[in-house]
């Protein structure tokens, strides 16, 4: 199914940023017609950027692919659900749809905590489908996380 | 007094961006030292880029500059009340002390809205002082905004 094949480059990415000993987290940014025009996945340690989550960099390399700030029809891809600073980009970016892999109740601001698109001051709420590839993306944090603890 | 000092370079900052025809909203980083880290305005339109708060830019640089993802100790001076992407980001930069100019009741994320610093869920919650310098903030935006309805 289509949106299982665009979250498998979303967990590629996501296996890409553990491999950098990044929290692995992966992000695709689609057009309105289904071209991929960004991807990437976490570089939080790598950049010392405490924004350098991986739907903050793909948004950024997507609105800069357009040149627009908005990415009005475009679907954000993510294999785990943003936290508030995320999802209150994936709100200032105007994206059309959000799909994302496992649920994230201790850092989530979809779906937990501060809720941030469904809060009746948000500016603008998208599609929002959740637990796309949910256990793949489940497992590859607790591998990360298994690991580090060591 | 000291934070009407910092808070003044943060109103420069909020001028040069309605002088690029950004909205007015100006930032400052200040190290545990008192020291201006980094200091910005808004770029949103001149980057094409949905993440380019004041915030966010003058986070980002400080890090740049400190060569680490957290901002343990510093200081965050910045116009308007940020929203709920940047309450995140100054969550996870770990900024200690958050001082802000007029209030945000449209798009506020701190004391409105997701107010996402007071979640239970926050990981981490910066002192916060508010009200600083708010009305020339305040009518630099009003200021604006009037001029662009024209």
């Amino acid at each position: 199914m289509e949106f299982t094949s665009h979250m498998g480059l979303a967990l590629e990415e996501a296996r890409a940023a553990a491999a950098r000993g990044e929290v692995p987290v992966g992000a695709v940014v689609l057009g309105p017609d289904g071209t991929v025009l960004a991807r990437a996945g976490n570089r939080v340690m790598a950049d010392h950027d405490p924004s350098a989550h991986a739907e903050v960099l793909a948004i950024r390399d997507a609105c800069k692919r357009l040149g627009s700030e908005r990415l009005v029809g475009c679907s954000l891809y993510v294999t785990l659900e943003p936290c508030a600073m995320c999802a209150g980009l994936i709100g200032q970016a105007r994206i059309a749809r959000l799909y994302y892999g496992a649920h994230d109740p201790k850092s989530g601001g979809v779906m937990h905590g501060a809720r941030v698109l469904s809060q009746p001051q948000a500016h603008h709420k998208p599609e929002i489908y959740d637990g796309i590839c949910e256990m793949e993306a489940a497992y590859l944090l607790r591998d990360f996380f298994e690991a580090k603890r060591g």
